[in-house]
């Protein structure tokens, strides 16, 4: 069946895993520890503990299953998220730490650490969604790690030169993560990808899996958005959850909406159902802090529906042929758009609330320079990791071994190999 | 492969849901605002936040994935479950709310009108079951728009004329929408199906998707009928949620006996466990108000399954022979026969309660009336919508095409046409 | 296609389950009512109630969902695994309640009674887990009412004994099942079973649906060991949480490393790293009462998953030739070898925290004490159970329908026979 193996990983992949999380061990048993003040700003263990295990879902059955849908990449698609997951996220608690270390010499984690570094490692699935499948498991892990260290001193720059809100930068991940994911693709263009690979295809059963992935990224999407608003000023976090529940039901039956009209036979597709419902969290997420009002949450919803979708159906292949991005799983119109589009939004919208034209442009600028500065060191940043994995030291698979998880798992036991 | 196109739905479902998407935003740019005033009746955010996600994940996962079973038709399952869940939910907290808009110009929305409305939605998904497959996704939403309508006026009624409390009047939803998708059903009854239709068929994999829906109904069943219980008086929410849980347990096994005695060879059927452990769920939700003990509770869930399984394997052809009624789901066994069973239930406990007889006789009468009055509004709406649907200008599939994804949804990348 | 019939259960199945079922409704009716009190030591209902769905979660969509993996017995993995988990649940909070009953003649339940009552439920499916497919679900629920049972007694005897905390000797779960299970299936030993079982056999599909499972008990695990720690001691429950959510995190990783690392061609194995990063969860669960830094957590996550990963690769097989205990889901790897190493774990920990010596040396004779009975008690309660289940009136599959829906299922839709 296999006229060519795929390299084998033995001698990288594992002692790579090995030293990398005796190496988180070693850090985590010197510097880190459990914080024993129980209530933080206001905000009690079983305040928070419910938002958590939601956004931990999403995190693991979520997005590795939203990854499935690929007929022959099921197991790398849902095995690898989680890896790249946990890695990720033990790594942004360690840098997210840095500064308490700098000053404490220790740094206290406590749930809403946990949380912050699950979003971290969030921004890290989204890059890998670009290339995924046509990289290895070493690769991916290189992408997450350089990934989150990017992300994260875009996170400090944003809050230390510009005074961003903790909320709003982390918000940013959407952008920061299409961006590198793209640079990133750009980077590692294989000749003659205009053609889709032999194995990049979709089955009807591989289908529902991706969508129960999807459907578990929407219902638990409000808690995503609200589990870092400020529970101090009361009612914001209700706002949140009803803006964010209200955006993606709009965004859904818009995506349905423009799909039919979009299609010759006015047919649905199921792709862009699931991507572009997910457009209107996305946008809704980064522009939240401006949002007041529920019509506003669901005209920014539906915007980012349309644009999601029609990105989806006539920029993907433009991409490719134009820009040579070959973007696995649509990351451009389904984080980038609608994460831009939630960003013009949020400028819009406190622009429109500022009482003085001084305020407003102040704003303006700060809003400007804060995306500016996000999308300039997640280009960076992509360029680097980019330049570092065509390095063929990595062993990436050969084009014939894309899109198959023989290349990297084992099945003894496998009835059909179908 | 397919020797007739299903007509095209271009012209007619893309308008369809631009228009009432766009209408429900600006009705709720005019109207509707985030309600302020953070404890309502003592129930904060942080307490109802965990169970309204419990019941979202039952509307939109739950209900969404037990409709996969039918082995061509697991994208229209899940796909057109999302579109009427949110239209439904967007369309309900309008019609809830008319009464606040009425006294107060504006209709304040908090996380419980949320848990309300989706409630009203899962009334429509319950009615969507009867018809699945034999509609287009046109049909669908506008069976959601007549069904919660219909649904918010009974309840109104019961509430104003009869003054009957308000969880108790939405647990009639299950009664409700079983009768309304079964009038329906039966006027838009097709010639020649007695037969199965050639395409409504069951798949080891689109099976165990099935039954990974039911699971989820199951677990999260007694968020569902605990969600709205009042809080105030002390340990009702305890009651309702171990009477569910065990009202629910005790049905599986039920169900799982009754199943292996009714076939010829022990056998179990896995529809059977299924619908029948829901059944469980559905009577102890209506006679909640009325149940006190452990065992009711057990005995509900134990009638309600050995009713609904014996009229899964005897009553579904019977309605089909001699009332012409095709019901796909098996809603008048899951959410019919448990339903008058709670309601039975509920009259008998309440009437063992009390202490004299005028008391009694006047709940019965009450009781009684708002019996009459769900079922008659229901079959009411019914033979209305039914009417309005059998319309030509909606496009219904032809016969052939009926339980097919592919009249439906485009699969440009699929792999195989399995 | 069947040259022979599984032997019908029709005489055997549904009047067991009906006279269980009923004899339940029975005691409850008599002996149990609903805790009136609200707040038991400081927990309230809206404290513990998310925490009670991740167990529920857990038991019935995790535990039901990991056994799907085998080809032609995914309706038996689940549908079975609800059925035992329901019926152990309801047994279990019965002999959880004697002592109560004893002094005060009635058994009181609130949420912690269930949540206790469902890790008895998942004692018996761990156990259920080693036997899967050799045997009928009249065996099962045999099993599961005996497990339980020594399960409770065991409990009660270190408990009364050796005065060990109700948590610890709860954890000790993972052990006691572990060898039960195993000893059963050296006594239900079937000749002929060194080759492989015909249908034994793993599928991409069901695979990813047992992902999935596996992906169900990592998220939610946390829970599962955070649920029974006591409130009091503020933050007991954030560094139970933190310390299961790094094992798991570290044992993931671990188990990719030494599973591509004991591959020739350094390819990772699904089911390794399925199984053995739940060996992360099990050993943290047991020692949890001794652990207090994150690096502690992350120590014994990394052993755990080392052993597990080396014990299924080379132990199973070896199980299996010489001790003729044929594991379905390699128990032993999973729950047994990383529950010891959890004991050991929490033995070096406390004794390292004791100030002198008679202290640590009367701490390790007490805990080497519980493990010794602990271990008897089940080998002891799986002799009996396998002795009870050799009797041929129970009706055992032949070796031919092992591993196959068909004997227990009927599908009068199915479309394909695949």
């Amino acid at each position: 069946m296999a006229p060519q193996y795929a390299p084998s990983l033995r001698s990288c992949l594992g002692p790579m895993l090995l030293v990398l999380q005796l190496g988180f061990i070693l850090i985590y048993a010197f510097y880190i520890e459990i914080e024993s003040n129980v209530k933080v700003y206001g905000i009690t263990f079983s305040n928070l503990y419910p938002e958590f295990q939601d956004v931990n879902v999403m995190v693991i059955l979520g997005f590795g299953y939203m990854c499935t849908f690929l007929v022959r990449y099921g197991f790398s698609g849902s095995g690898f998220n989680l890896l790249v997951a946990v890695i990720a996220t033990q790594w942004a608690i360690i840098l997210n730490g840095i500064e308490n270390w700098y000053y404490r010499g220790k740094i206290r984690i406590d749930l809403k650490s946990l949380v912050v570094a699950e979003m971290c490692a969030v921004s890290a699935l989204i890059s890998i969604g670009v290339v995924l499948g046509k990289t290895n498991p070493v690769h991916l892990i290189l992408i997450a790690l350089l990934e989150v260290s990017g992300f994260v001193l875009n996170e400090w720059l944003l809050q230390t030169l510009l005074k961003v809100p903790p909320l709003n930068s982390i918000m940013l991940l959407h952008i920061f993560a299409a961006f590198f994911g793209l640079m990133l693709t750009r980077i590692l263009y294989r000749k003659g990808s205009e053609q889709p690979f032999e194995k990049e295809k979709v089955d009807r059963k591989t289908g529902l899996f991706s969508i129960l992935g999807t459907l578990f990224l929407c219902v638990f999407w409000p808690s995503f958005n609200s589990v870092l608003v400020d529970n101090r000023t009361p009612g914001r976090r209700l706002g949140a959850v009803l803006s964010t529940y209200l955006a993606l039901a709009v965004s859904a039956v818009t995506a349905a909406a423009v799909s039919s009209l979009s299609s010759p036979k006015g047919k649905l597709n199921p792709i862009h159902l699931q991507s572009c419902m997910l457009a209107g969290g996305v946008s809704i997420g980064v522009s939240m802090p401006a949002v007041h009002q529920p019509w506003e949450a669901m005209a920014i919803g539906f915007t980012a529906a349309v644009v999601s979708t029609i990105g989806f159906r006539y920029l993907k292949s433009h991409m490719l042929l134009a820009f040579k991005c070959h973007d696995t799983c649509a990351v451009l119109s389904t984080h980038g758009l609608p994460g831009l589009l939630g960003w013009l939004a949020h400028l819009l919208l406190q622009i429109k609330d500022c009482d003085d034209h001084t305020t407003a442009i102040r704003f303006a600028v700060f809003h400007i320079c804060s995306l500016l500065i996000t999308i300039s060191l997640s280009l960076c940043m992509g360029i680097i990791t980019g330049l570092l994995l065509k390095w063929n030291f990595w062993r990436p698979p050969q084009d014939k071994k894309c899109f198959d998880d023989q290349a990297f798992w084992e099945f003894p036991h496998l009835a059909v190999q179908k």
